[in-house]
This record gives structure tokens, C-alpha cells and sequence, in this order.
């Protein structure tokens, strides 16, 4: 298998692509791909401050690197949930690609806030880990972002992340996050950054192929808790429609975009529609989420909400 | 494993709906829900002329019997696609249902009306035999019904079909499919009569159970050009998700019904405007497909088209 631009052995094979590239090519192709998805569609703008949220793994350590690489000063985020060694490990590889980049990191500490880590808050609160880490993550990261003056949030959902959320969603027809689902949310008043998911082109074996390719330090180890049977199930499931059908995950997302840009999807309308009466940041009900975990467990109040705050040195 | 219903030996098990039950009992089962969509959703009005295709396939046949059973009295159309062996088997099964319920059977022959079987058709035509198959059952199905004044016309598909169909219609986002899925098609100008899927909510595996229970003597062997490695793989990944969670294809079915009837998707854009020249049916073109096969390869012209009637002896 050679390589189809310098004929050198290859290293990937990209059948949706119906190509094969050496190592040195395939970091070129990734980056230029990425760079294309971010301008064509407009996910991050000339200037815009960026945060980018960081988790230690492949995919939001290979984005961070990446966007710096073409000149998009990003900054970034990270939240330790309080998974003991897992955590620990992440944050580390964390703060060595801040110290590489030269670029601020902020970071967010479960433990700290609440005196325990997302577990024993699962289990108090009788909500799966998962939901209830996302509702955390969106909040400080959010806030984080409107606090500190930046104006895009990127994720690094990469496409299988999206393609088998999507089709959990349509097997379940969840009206509420079908609409959700797209690459750009944008921000709505003072209160709301933008979401971009500059990754949601690039398969989660590419963004692994890039991130070992370009020597990046990131933790292997998935989250002992976010790893649930469904998502592996729907990953499975594209993954074997792939096999017969090499662009099907690519077809999926971009199709569904299409629709959703149409607008054939009706638009999810339990937007929230109030201010928190504690923090003032958008909630559904009177007491955010987030400021009803603090008041139960935080060790400040809302206000005093407290993100460090790591220069680099 | 003990039927849920009278405590003797269970045959199938039903995890669907947490459940297991004896032939008996099974039958019974089946009988009773194909009855309450029918009314639930509105598929078949009393004293309505119906009439089903039937492939002599394990879904017509059971539907057709079914249909009469539960006091609907409907007669059957079969097409002969020229197919040998499969389809002088397929005849012979079907006239013996006709027979034994004692019902008008039409037929129309593909040899017949066009020298060939769809084999050659599709060659000499460059169209995908189930394409042109399709295009070909629609028409004359349809027009059998207008011109023998019947209102409704029920297919067998079940839900395997329904669900696969509808899942490469998402993954592919085929917006001019992705809206005719539903159960019941509405009748349009006095040109089109109304298409209904009483089996839509019974699995394939439920099927079989039933016309195996029930003694129908039906076609074992799939269409030898029907079985595209699509479906099988799009049903093949259903079944994979229906054995971690077993009510995914009837929750898939449903919500999307219920987003179909909530006007969440939108409606194909491309009917009909026009009726076909020749035959006076609707027609996207100045001459139907069907129309145009008619005057390449017709033994006949288009008005003369002749359905063979057999009334039960």
C-alpha cells in the first residue's frame, strides 16, 4: 500500500476517502481538512478568542495543538472530576501540552467545589454520571468562557462521537437533543458562548492516527464512567455499516446538517427562557442545576465560583 | 419457559414485550394486535374494498388470511416478474389461498405483457430489478384497484422491513423517501388509491411464527434479486441493537410515526403534478415509467392492459 501523494509506504487507510497516506501526509491532509471544516463552516472566526475544552485525551489534546498550529490562539479548559489516578494523569498531560503551546489553561476542580468527586455525586444525587458531568462541564465551561471575555467554545467531538449520538437520538426520535446536534450553536445573548466541534469531519480512528502521528502525550484510558454500552453499541453498529459502505458515517452527519440547516428539523423549544436568581446565567427553572449541586455541596457560594488560573510559566 | 397466558410450554418468546407464549396463545396474540392497529390507525374503514398484494411470501399470505379472518373481506392481486421456478411456486401458493378463502385473485404477468421476465427488463433497461420492480407492482396495483373499485390496497411489510427501510433512508438523509414511510398513504384524486401496512408493528421473526402456527403454505425462498446486501445489513445492525435493548424497532417505528403525524418531517416535495398522456394515472412526466415500458416492450397497448381475473370456483 503506497502512499498516494510521495508513493512512500502508507501508513493509514482512508477507504471513505478511497486513499492511503503516509504519516507525514496523512498530518498534513488532517490538518488541512480541519482547517477547511473551520472555515467552511464558520466555526471560528478571524480574532475570536477561543477556549478549548480539555479533557487530556486524544481527540481535545490533538484539537488544542492543532488550532495553534494554524494560528487560531486558543486557550484551554480543564475539569477534574475527581477520578482519582484518572484524573490525576489527565490533568497532567493537560498541563504539559499548555506549557508546550506557551498558552493559559483554566481549570475547574470537582473535589475542591463540592468536597467529592463525580461518583459519590452521581450516587447522592441519583443521576448517571454522565449527565450529570455534562451539565457541570457545560456550566463552568460556559461561564468560564463569558467570564474570561471568549467568545467560541471548541469541543473535540470527532465523528463517531457524533454520528452515533445522532443515531441514538433518531433511534429514540429525541426531540430534544435531535436539534442539539449540530457543529455550531450559536451563542444567544450575554449569557451564552458558541459551541464549535472543529473535529466532527475526522473519525475517531483518524484523530487517533493524528494524535500518535504527531507524538502527542494523551491518556488512553477512557472514562471508567462515560463509557457507556450504548454509545459502544452505536459506534459498533456505524462501524460495521462502514465496512460495507466506507462514506457512511461522513454521509450521515453531512446529510443531517443539510436537513438541520434547512430547517426540517423543528427546533427544540424548551430553550431556557429565565436567568438563575443565584448566578444569572441561563437555567429552565428558577435555581439552575449547577447552582442547586452548589448550594447542597459547595464549599463557596455560587458567586465566589472559583476557576485557577494557570499561566504558563 | 411457561406461556404468559395459560402456564403451558411457550413456543416464542416475546422480549419485546417481556413475554413468552404457546402457538396458541401466540396466534391469538398476533391476531388481536394486527386487528387493534387497524383501528388504531385508522388502516381499513368498515365495509371498505380491500384488496392485498400478495407475493405468496409468509407477510401477504398471513395478511391476507388474517385480513378475511377478522371479517375483512379482501381479495388479492399477484404479479408474475417471470422468474421461473420462484415464480410459478409463488403463483401456485397464492391461487391456493384464493382458493381456500374463496376470493377473487387478479394476476398480471410481466412474460405476458412484455415478452420478459424482469431479469432481461432490467437489463435491457439499466435499471436495478427492485427498482423497476417496484415502479412496475405501484402501477399496476394501483390500477388494478381504481379500475375494480377498490379503495384500499395492503402490503405485508413488517416491521424489519419498515424499520430497515427507514434506517438507510436517515443514514442516507433521502428526503423523497424519507417521507413516504408511513403506514398508511392517503389516496390522492380519484388516481391513487390508499396504501396500507397492517404488520408494520410485527416482526419478521413474528411473522414467520404465525403463518408456521397457523399451517400457511407459503414461498420459503426470498425473491433471488429482492435480497440487496443493504437491507440485510441495515436489518442485520436492527437486530443487533434490538438484542441489547428489544423494543428498538418498535420505539424507532413509532416515534417516528408520531413525528411524521406532528408535521416534523417535511413532505416530499416532488408529487405528481401531472397524468400520464398515454394512460391518464399520475405521472412526474408527459408519459408514465410505466407507460414508456408499455410502448417499448408491450404486447399490448397501455389501455388494453389486461389483469387476469380468477374468481374462486
Amino acid at each position: 500500500m503506497k502512499c498516494r501523494v510521495c508513493g512512500k509506504q502508507a501508513n493509514i487507510r482512508l477507504p471513505q476517502y478511497n486513499t492511503a497516506l503516509c504519516s507525514e501526509d496523512f498530518t498534513l491532509f488532517f490538518e488541512k481538512r480541519v482547517a477547511t471544516t473551520i472555515r467552511k463552516y464558520r466555526l471560528i472566526g478571524e480574532e475570536e478568542k477561543t477556549l478549548v475544552a480539555v479533557s487530556g485525551g486524544k481527540d481535545s489534546l490533538s484539537l488544542w495543538r492543532l488550532l495553534n498550529g494554524l494560528g487560531i490562539s486558543a486557550d484551554g479548559i480543564y475539569i477534574d472530576l475527581g477520578i482519582h489516578e484518572y484524573s490525576r494523569v489527565s490533568f497532567e498531560k493537560t498541563k504539559a501540552m499548555a506549557e508546550s503551546l506557551r498558552r493559559t489553561l483554566y481549570s475547574f476542580s470537582l473535589p475542591d467545589a463540592f468536597t467529592k468527586g463525580i461518583k459519590d455525586l452521581s450516587g447522592i444525587m441519583r443521576r448517571p454520571p454522565c449527565s450529570l458531568c455534562g451539565m457541570i462541564k457545560r456550566y463552568v465551561m460556559n461561564r468560564a468562557c463569558i467570564e474570561h471575555g471568549y467568545s467560541v467554545l471548541a469541543t473535540g467531538h470527532n465523528l463517531d462521537d457524533e454520528a452515533s449520538a445522532l443515531l441514538g437520538n433518531l433511534l429514540h426520535w429525541k426531540e430534544e437533543y435531535l436539534w442539539k446536534k449540530g457543529v455550531s450553536l450559536d451563542a444567544e445573548g450575554a449569557h451564552l458562548a458558541r459551541k464549535v466541534k472543529p473535529l466532527f469531519l475526522c473519525s475517531e480512528k483518524e484523530t487517533a492516527a493524528y494524535a500518535v502521528m504527531t507524538g502527542i502525550d494523551y491518556v488512553y484510558e477512557e472514562c471508567p464512567y462515560s463509557v457507556g454500552a450504548k454509545t459502544l453499541l452505536y459506534k459498533g453498529l456505524l462501524n460495521r455499516a462502514e465496512e460495507e459502505s466506507p462514506t457512511t458515517k461522513l454521509v450521515f452527519m453531512k446529510g443531517y446538517l443539510k436537513r438541520v440547516r434547512q430547517g426540517g428539523l423543528t427546533k427544540d423549544e424548551r430553550e431556557p427562557k429565565s436567568l438563575c436568581g443565584a448566578c444569572g446565567y441561563p437555567s429552565y427553572a428558577e435555581l439552575c442545576s449547577f447552582c442547586r449541586l452548589m448550594e447542597r455541596f459547595g464549599t463557596t457560594d455560587t458567586l465566589s465560583f472559583s476557576i485557577h488560573t494557570h499561566s504558563p510559566s
